[in-house]
């Protein structure tokens, strides 16, 4: 079903509900999911809503324009207008960690993520055969200190070149310049593991293991220049216990880290994160 | 602050959403909650919108009337308008396990639960002391074969004398009688001992450690004529393992027992709840 | 590391756990792991215990005999001898869901499971091509009600020649026979999508769905004679609400299969598992 | 049924389990639970025996001494010798909140904690109803800057008056001195509002607010002199979305802290906890 999704961001005001069902009753949509939310703090209004295209009376490509004519100049809002089509285009970064990797492609194969995976980019050769088996370009670029640029640039290229909308970074161990974040702002989405806040940075689960915690966790958020620090788009725990080793924490977590990751993906395929500030509204 | 709340189900068709919302915008409604859900099965569309009553410019007896005129005949509504004032009256029925009293007490005490308890009934007397430490009045009525008759006819006029609107079965022993319940349709919130509908009826946890399995849970659902097969308000689960006893099960359980118990009555306190044939929407 | 590993069961009494000890300590034995239970009811008593056989003063193919005579005997013991090596060796049944399967490979291929994948069985040809990849030989053998004796012999006779141990079920949508399942004993386990003993046998996602309940979940059982009806060996639910679809529950619980399947392979590798009447004793 | 619960310490080697239970064996002593645990980086053993007291031929008062010599100094032990009688004593100190309060006295009430609480100690006067109901003497010690040592003062003469063995820190928001706590080594749990080590300090809830985190939670500790920085003892986490106000996050919050609070006085109960450094073993 083709489907139109607009997401809205306006000052909190009475009314806005009732003029976005107005709009979109005057022109036949039905609408199939709404959802608002307030932030009293910010003084803010959220929306969410999708509806039906094909017998929707507008065409495609007025919408945004008649909508931003009849009600959006109105409220003063900033919105976004998405469509389910054509599919968003992803690109998958791993490193030798196949667990997320293999979750996404999985999920992908069984038709649960409506993306197209034009190609996934690793910094070891490793995981080029099952990704291949399961029809997706595999592109080796190796980093070092010394290359690390001109493998950005590189990457960058094959962004562009594959159209690619957004990055989802499946425990890929290279730290991404500010300069190539910039070209996705809120479209890197990063898995670390640990619950965040606590554990940032390298080698969380030797840091989980060390203040002897009883729940580790897995944490997915849009990456921005300052380390882990990005909005938040899910998270996810396990119960780890006193006897466990810091190799069977990184085994529990890592099960954590690909249902986490899977999730963030889907919850930003199907256009219900809203980044504000530093965090995130998750529509539902 | 107060509220206005109304619950509407229709058949499924364009313009609902507008409609509703237009009507609460034209008298100056401030929306604070809305979610709707359809059933496609059914063809039928439900909702739930909350809104600021102060600055409502209708008055409070008149919303029902002109909501039916404007909106809801229209759409061959049925519908149910309800304010969060004067607070619904609670009865908690109970037999001798105290943990899922002592849980709604405390959260009514701590202020979390907008209700009234103007009694709670009891078979047994050992609960008296802790129920009117915090100022309840205790009503101690035994029930035999014998006296069940007149137990329930004496519990019906307290009831009536109290002005009660739903009863919590907080753990209480004794199977109510067809015709009480016809007092209260889906208004009276019982709590069951398992996950349902696996092992209904008597002793629960004795089947669940017989059968050997890994988890166990607890229901709370609206009372029906038919045992333990009422629509479903909310559940939950606790791991257990092969070395737990039935007591131990037992005490693991009515950890879970409690706080379903407690989520179902804020669920029906805030007017979330809609049971629609054997089931329940939530809204959130 | 080389591990020894001894499964006990035996009339409960005294000084198990001492000459246990002392047997495995008076040849050098390095305990890593001992774990045991009492079964009150049974009057039974269970016990796991691991020790590094490099360090053992008894060689591997001795212990067994020398156990029975210093100590099994005098306690009227029934047990079993494992080693970790070599690896057992499973085949995985599959339909045409990917999701088990995929994430068995997954883990297989991350080095978390020990255990050899001569072959994968499926009376679909759908999965063969990610199945090679990961380079594990895919078998179609297709089944109609017609050819499904033929093709039990056909699958035994790969069983055989493969030196099989243990077969799992990754979501085979089709009955064993008694006779294949005799070959087999508490060494064949299945996935069954629901939360049992609720929702026994086919479409128990619609099941569920029908009976309005707020949690689903999925169990990994040993197979018998009797459908979904044998010793449990691990269950995980996930929360589900009123609006999601049939489709949506199950892919909810697809999520859950996996992880359930995959951590009860590992029990059943680690021997953790002891099936006892129809229950099961999961050692840590 | 009376029983002896030995916690011990050593260095790690072979034949530790084997003496253990060959000393208790050969004073007829009916092993109810052994766990144990090496803590490889340490090169320590860890090891927990309970066993029957009324059929063992060592008299109560014998058994520290003769363990340590037949056992303990050979493998340079540290091990501490526990009774389940008589109870121990137990004081609780609260302030305003009753969740936590409520919770210990329900299940006390219920017979599920096997503790004596001669005390509830609180800067505030508004508990002392319902502690009283439950027959428990409450003590109201205001405390101001100006007062704070004498008040101290006054509570440690309580402790000793009472001679309680622990205290429990039931949302008691006054910082003790190092001096109250050098009384109760690893004899004093809290329960911290967060998942530590994220949101250490005050107002975790509105920290968890600000960073936009998606699962909250709850952490029991032994208190040290270094605020929310001593060994975990038990966490437990709920989830939590964005439209969730502060207050409601402090409700959430306050079902998992009354939940975590009283599994930590179980298990220190039970006497399940081992201190190691800042860490702890949770026997099972």
């Amino acid at each position: 079903m083709k489907k139109a999704i607009l997401i809205i961001q306006c000052p909190d005001q009475k009314g806005i509900v009732a003029q976005v069902s107005k709009f979109l009753y005057s022109y036949e949509g039905n609408i199939l999911e709404v959802d608002q939310h307030v932030d009293e703090n910010l003084g803010m209004f959220f929306m969410r809503a999708a509806w039906e295209l094909d017998s929707f009376s507008l065409e495609k490509d007025e919408i945004a324009a008649r909508f931003k004519e009849e009600v959006g100049d109105r409220f003063q809002m900033e919105f976004k207008l998405h469509f389910n089509f054509p599919k968003p285009r992803m690109a998958i970064f791993v490193s030798k960690l196949s667990h997320c990797l293999f979750d996404i492609l999985g999920r992908h194969y069984a038709g649960q993520l409506e993306v197209d995976i034009p190609l996934v980019v690793s910094n070891h050769p490793n995981l080029k055969q099952v990704v291949e088996a399961f029809g997706i370009p595999f592109h080796h670029i190796p980093i070092t200190s010394e290359t690390k640029a001109a493998a950005e640039a590189n990457q960058l290229g094959l962004m562009k070149a594959n159209q690619i909308d957004f990055v989802v970074l499946a425990r890929y161990m290279q730290i991404l310049s500010a300069e190539f974040i910039q070209h996705f702002p809120n479209r890197i989405i990063n898995i670390h593991h640990s619950f965040l806040p606590a554990f940032v940075g390298a080698k969380p689960y030797h840091a989980a293991f060390e203040r002897g915690v009883k729940i580790i966790g897995a944490t997915a958020h849009y990456v921005t220049e300052e380390l882990d620090a990005g909005p938040i788009i899910e998270q996810e725990v396990a119960r780890v216990r006193h006897h466990n080793t810091i190799a069977e924490l990184v085994q529990i977590g890592q099960d954590v880290e690909k249902v986490v990751l899977s999730k963030a993906i889907k919850y930003h395929l199907d256009r219900k994160v809203m980044p504000i500030n530093n965090k995130t509204v998750i529509f539902y």
